[in-house]
């Protein structure tokens, strides 16, 4: 960890199983922003906010350690990024409560996720509506300058500034303003139907694919007959290599479904292997544990000494 | 502190000058129950609560060491009860966000707390709407058995009965659900005027006053002329001495208001002297925090374990 550069932060929420749609779509250019040497990068696995919806001690364990194992399985260098899970911080939450008591609830109100949340259903949690609060708590407590964030989580960085403002102004000067960092909309990745690449149509392949899995999911490629070059297939053989690449190889196979099918299972192969084999590395859950438990340590150490400011300016210390 | 005994729990709010008024009608109770050896008392300075309306660091100082001092002056016993600061216990905001996440909205929304001050104003802060979490927090952190409270506080309880219970549904059996102990309501204490002691009339005897101080407020004692006693003088008089105790005196001086006065400033000032000077003698700013410290820090250690065995029971340990 450098302690001197500018701190760019990011939580990733715990999912389930990841697909080469996600890698392509945002894992990849995420993680090289992270690894990159001009900012010191942190990355938080947000269980805390993920509590909302998964409470079940087993599962909350299982998607937090193949989060983390998938992060670094895709290139994420816990030595030269702080990988810590939240609830390792209790100053997050602390932040949040204090946060809580500067702030009105016809504010909190606005939130999009919370409007859109209470479109649905009255029964919402208080975990939901006030997670803005702790988001903000996320981002502050580490002095973060650069937020990546999607286009449509730009209220998250806003909420931040609005309160670390708010702070400021009646506790005195505290708070650095976060900048967001909108990451590029990135080409939709395509799926073996066509159709965009996601868990819920099951047209998926798994990034940590075995060479067995990626021939049937291959091999299922949906094609039409109606041209010399299967659309679908080439699609997702352009994710890794380029057209120049790609021009003699189905020049040719030209028509020939089958070959070509086989030459994308080579290629995805060799490109997925490494990963694979790093996330299969990664074996026992006590090496991820050890990792995150640094991390935490790492984290809090930043994060207790802004905690330390904090209490001072409400008056607590 | 007595690791074996059944907890008896309360918060108190940092506030301004104490009154004799305040002192017979809760405080002297209060501290009786809590340094009752048949408990382990455990009170803290709900100083997370309070940021909700003290948003001035230097009064949150004063106002917090001006509570503890007042609490050991009026008896409380540090070397008994774990006296802290609930600043100092990052648990309890920590639990509070748990909370939030098996909450709903509309359930927090019933509080009589968050409807009465809906009612007055929509501009709420979240802290105000949130604190029945926090206070549930606070209250099962320690696995408190008893908590005693006004007649107007119960639903604090019921609100950490139904959280604990929502929790040990969810995720397994952690809690233990604690039983309200219903401060009786004392008599009201008469201000020098005969209305009700009160900051807001003016006409308070204050908790710590020196011998100046309580003759200056007794000599402003109203007296009619109609009858022997003068009522309001007697009112007073009766809080520190029994009906016989007065009889003779009230006989012997019946009718000399000015004698009877006097003599109320004799034994106001015999009554209240321990006090006072336990009060000065805590003199330096140094001693109040070393005492919230040590207390800081073993009521720490008690939230930790428990926050061990949740973490766990969430999975995110």
């Amino acid at each position: 960890m450098n302690a001197d550069k500018l701190v760019l932060l990011s939580g990733i929420k715990p999912t389930g199983e990841i697909h080469i749609g996600n890698y392509f779509g945002a894992i990849k250019q995420f993680v090289e922003l992270l690894n990159d040497d001009s900012h010191q990068g942190f990355v938080f696995i947000a269980d805390y906010h993920a509590l909302n919806f998964i409470q079940d001690a087993a599962e909350m364990k299982r998607l937090t350690r193949n989060l983390a194992r998938t992060y670094i399985a895709c290139g994420l260098d816990p030595e030269r990024v702080v990988l810590f899970k939240q609830s390792d911080v209790s100053a997050h939450t602390e932040l949040a409560w204090i946060f809580d008591t500067i702030t009105t609830m016809p504010y909190l109100m606005r939130a999009h996720a919370f409007k859109d949340a209470e479109a649905k259903n009255k029964e919402i949690v208080v975990g939901t509506f006030n997670y803005p609060m702790l988001m903000a708590a996320d981002i502050l407590l580490y002095n973060a300058s650069v937020v990546p964030v999607g286009q449509d989580q730009k209220q998250h960085i806003e909420y931040a500034r609005d309160t670390a403002e708010k702070f400021n102004r009646i506790f005195g000067e505290t708070f650095r303003l976060p900048e967001p960092h909108i990451l590029l909309d990135v080409a939709v990745v395509p799926g073996i139907d066509g159709r965009k690449m996601s868990k819920s149509y099951e047209n998926t392949i798994p990034l940590f694919a075995s060479r067995d899995e990626i021939t049937e999911a291959v091999m299922g490629i949906v094609t039409d007959s109606s041209g010399d070059r299967p659309e679908n297939v080439y699609a997702i053989h352009r994710l890794i290599k380029t057209d120049e690449e790609l021009a003699s190889l189905y020049e040719e196979h030209k028509g020939k479904y089958k070959a070509l099918k086989e030459a994308l299972i080579e290629d995805l192969d060799t490109f997925i292997a490494p990963m694979r084999e790093r996330f299969e590395a990664l074996t026992t859950d006590a090496e991820i544990d050890e990792i995150l438990h640094k991390g935490g340590a790492l984290a809090r150490e930043r994060a207790e000494a802004k905690m330390d400011e904090v209490r001072r300016a409400i008056g607590v210390r």
